[in-house]
């Protein structure tokens, strides 16, 4: 309460306390008069107390992501990512990632035709991936760059993957989507730039498919969490976090690797977390040592885009690592995280 | 390029510029050579470029947007809010906003119920506002916070401003929302959290509906410009810009309105922009000092809260102006507007 | 405290309140304890607390500045730069900033010769400045760039604004040029580079000169008002805010001016606060704008870079304006004042 | 240049450039001319450059650093710290960093007396660290808070560092303690709050000690650079690098580590990293996951602040390491030191 606040307001902020189900505890002290509010997640509402007479100040000390938070899930969650028989009829092997299990998801950004993807699946399957990524629907800053191929650039993906016994993750960026791409993915990816698109948060919430939810740029690690709450009210536990960098003042890189978000992350939510080294570095020299940052910080694997002929992929060539260069970092990658107590999965498991 | 390029490298370069449709210019130093690329927009790709052999870095110069730059439309654009016949039959005045035409849009966070919206419809009125703003659906960060009350809410909308003579402005969150949207509203509001949701943009720019922009928490001037872009290059070319504020380190407010995209946009950008004092602030107490700084940087309007019971509004109370302090400050912004060589719109003209 | 916190640990806490002079407040929920803690300002250690067995987050309520503050002194604060007699025996007149007093700071970026000063000087003045502006000592971010003349520049500062009735203020940057400093100036200008150089503060909390302090680049208000604390805590009370803008992520202009820390600094803080535009724009065409944004969000004036004939300066000459638009300017601010009931000082009083 | 810049205007700068002893080359478009200008790092003014008429943007392709450039010295630079005889007559050991020597430096936060610095200096040096820190002036934020106890503690410093066989690393404040500090310190620290403390990095830069150069809390990559090269420029060639987080918008943590920085400043320079985890986490749960992440990322050491007694440290208590968890973390930092090819030195070389 501010200073000097009159008793009858001290009352009736007490009073609000107790009609919206907590019990009200005043600390006085010289100058000013602390209340405190005691009771069940969700039943306060901080804003209408901050607009109360008298009212300096409300200060959450209860978490707002209830699912999400570790207090209602104390060990580490594993998800499993594939499984079951996919659209094509090809049994999908399942996937680990959680508590010990690290997963190496990698690929091209956009998918441009079958040839490339095929190329591009199977080096990074043989230099230990075991999750195919690559863009359909591609999100750019530009309405004047490459938009991606759609559903044909989707059976490409289903029909490599099964081919290659590889449960395949992909961008869904609007609502009207998710319906048609339930079919075909094993994994939904989230941008940075939906994060916070709840509607569409909600739609793959409804469906039983792992969702990669990214960071999204100026999101704080809590308002992270509570788009992750936003799918996991739906009844979807299966979320992954992917860090992917943040928007600071730093302009010699694209984007700032929050690395400090991940024991954050792990200390609050019982989620696995993945990173992003690609889109954080924005240029391929800086992508090895940020994905060996993220490993050693406790992320439970990486996500990183690969091309044979960078210098003609149709979307951002210059952040996509040679085969050969992502060979070289798997075996780095698996040092550290035996350093963190984490194994990379050799391949996934067919359960279906 | 880098020191000590080979000459072949060199010439690899300049030939994809030419290949790319542009005409390459050399500029050779004792350490490095500088290539320079003149063309028309789009055409060249900077990421390919930079993937090339002996690429250092690529500087574009041409700027990205088109449709909203100064450079395609050098006059101030002046938009309409409004104007023809509503669903409900009622002709519809038509708000100016742009080059010496300021605006005022005001009204309740989330309609909460038709009485509560008629009622500070009519205050905002009185003060004098000219075109309504109220939230059917609600975009919370939270999954358990109120989410607004649909259609219904937007009926009270249309009706109240159909009664009050005022175009109303909506918030829009989901591409699926947009055609039951357009039969009801006079301008579609994005969110901040929605700039870069790209098939919203996208839809709404299939319609001719006002749309209003609001900057996005970790967007650049640039990348706002290039969000127009989406909705322009759908033929709609009625976009007002809003200023929001942007996330910084600052932690006694909720975001930083960032003043300077003021003067900044307008050097850009042809399109009209307001501001949101309301949202930056999120405590009534900054409301007023923000929009004063707003309307003396250049902006041709204002976007603010208002309710005649903060205390019990269902989505932040904490920040709604009461009507009296509204009706206050709307004279001193009609005076600092004075100085910058603006007017607020008195009312709405009829013009269906 | 954290869920499930034994009794013991809880009392523990409790005891180190009440060693450290306060008392402990209980609230015990379902989950988790709160225990508040009210006292006397700087004897409660949140570090030391946050370090006990079981404590999950210590929030503190009280403001940790003291002399700065509000709480400690209502009413807003009238300082006054110059008065008594100058080092040359001229009478030094009395120019007020605070409260309903507005002052104009201006002058060349940098003091290159006395001929430069003075035409720049004689051009402020009477475009209504009162106060001369001039840098000796100038903070490149390059050692290869020009770093001022030194005391030299000091006595042309001195010579010319004795000739012309208006107080000097000059940056600081060396506790060892405090001394000297003292002699000839009438007010130090601390840089927003040693905000929080300590050593420095406390130097020029010694003396009875005003100090203007710039905020730093990566300080919250906070942090500010806890470096003017170091300032007025040696007894000089003449401590004159200066915001300039703060670092962002935002690219297409040098620095955010932080508007909304105007209304912030005045709710928390009694001192007055003028702003820097042309720091935080770096470009005169947005120089401005800013200013005028400043003066409508409630600050005490301006610090302004005039130059006139920008390209030859020898520092930041891209930010200075030209006398005309200067004096320009100074109308519409002044007409801003107004509208936020302050009045610009016409010319310095004298009272030696 | 701007679009349809007159020929005049575009002769003068090109005259402009040539008068700056460079060579202009002008590449001419549709819309706009390009004017490249090449030259000797340092002989040409952007700014002055940017303030001509018609000049749009001034785009610096040139590194403005020249000494810490890798363009100037290829390989990694090893540096030093401690060596020949100490103020006490002792031998000092030699310290490497650098190259594939990484070093391990810890201790206290402040030196609060000589007992607690023995016992902390020998338990760190037990644990595997190699140069002894500790504080004795402070830099507070509050002018209420500890502030160091000055010379005695440095005597503690060099009696402990001599008994043990440890070079010692000291923060410096102020200009005026340079003097004295050199002579019993090995290495002097610039905090982050002084790197752009310009007469603190040139007094450092005559000595010959070795200077671990905190980034700035908003400081680029190229801004520390720079800061560097102030010490630099003065003969001093033993800097080190120290990243210890930035201010960005995230508040579940003190600071960003900005492990970005780690690879961006391996190719731009050759002076060695290390990183600060403490002072970025301020809170010891999350100093392991961001040391080890430095080092996987790249860094040439760690420095880390260790407590036997947490609780009653006099400055940032709640971030300090138990000795036994700072020496199994020293387990960790080897066995990721070995993945990127550096070693942890064991043990100073005796050289004087």
């Amino acid at each position: 309460m501010q200073p000097h606040t009159p008793a009858e307001a001290i009352e009736r902020v007490s009073n609000e306390i107790k009609r919206m189900g907590s019990t009200p505890h005043l600390s006085t002290g010289q100058f000013r008069t602390v209340i405190g509010a005691v009771g069940e997640e969700g039943t306060l509402d901080p804003q209408h107390l901050a607009s109360l007479e008298g009212v300096e100040k409300v200060v959450p000390i209860m978490k707002p992501s209830k699912l999400a938070s570790r207090e209602f899930h104390e060990d580490d969650t594993v998800d499993t990512i594939g499984g079951g028989k996919s659209l094509f009829g090809t049994p999908s092997p399942e996937v680990k990632v959680g508590g010990t299990h690290a997963v190496s998801i990698a690929g091209p950004c956009a998918v441009e035709n079958e040839q490339m993807l095929t190329k591009i699946a199977r080096h990074v399957r043989d230099a230990g991936a075991t999750v195919l990524r690559g863009g359909v629907y591609k999100p750019r800053t530009s309405p004047y760059s490459f938009q991606g191929h759609g559903e044909p650039a989707m059976k490409w993906m289903r029909a490599t993957g099964d081919e290659l016994g590889m449960p395949i993750c992909v961008e869904v960026m609007d609502t009207r989507q998710v319906e048609l791409m339930e079919k075909y993915v094993d994994c939904f990816q989230i941008g940075a730039r939906n994060m916070q698109n709840f509607d569409l948060l909600r739609e793959v919430g409804k469906t039983r498919k792992a969702v990669l939810l990214k960071r999204g740029l100026a999101a704080t690690v809590k308002d992270w969490l509570l788009s992750a709450e936003y799918v996991l009210s739906q009844g979807n536990r299966k979320v992954i976090l992917c860090e992917r960098g943040i928007k600071t003042f730093e302009d010699s890189i694209r984007y700032t690797l929050d690395i400090t978000s991940i024991p954050v992350a792990a200390q609050l939510s019982h989620l696995p977390l993945v990173i992003d080294p690609s889109h954080a570095a924005g240029k391929r020299d800086f992508v090895g040592a940020i994905a060996l940052a993220g490993m050693a910080a406790g992320a439970h694997g990486t996500i990183i885009e690969v091309h044979y002929n960078p210098s003609e992929a149709q979307c951002d060539g210059p952040q996509a690592l040679l085969p050969e260069t992502f060979k070289a970092l798997m075996g780095k990658l698996k040092a550290i995280a035996a350093v963190t107590g984490k194994e990379f999965v050799e391949a996934g498991e067919l359960v279906g």
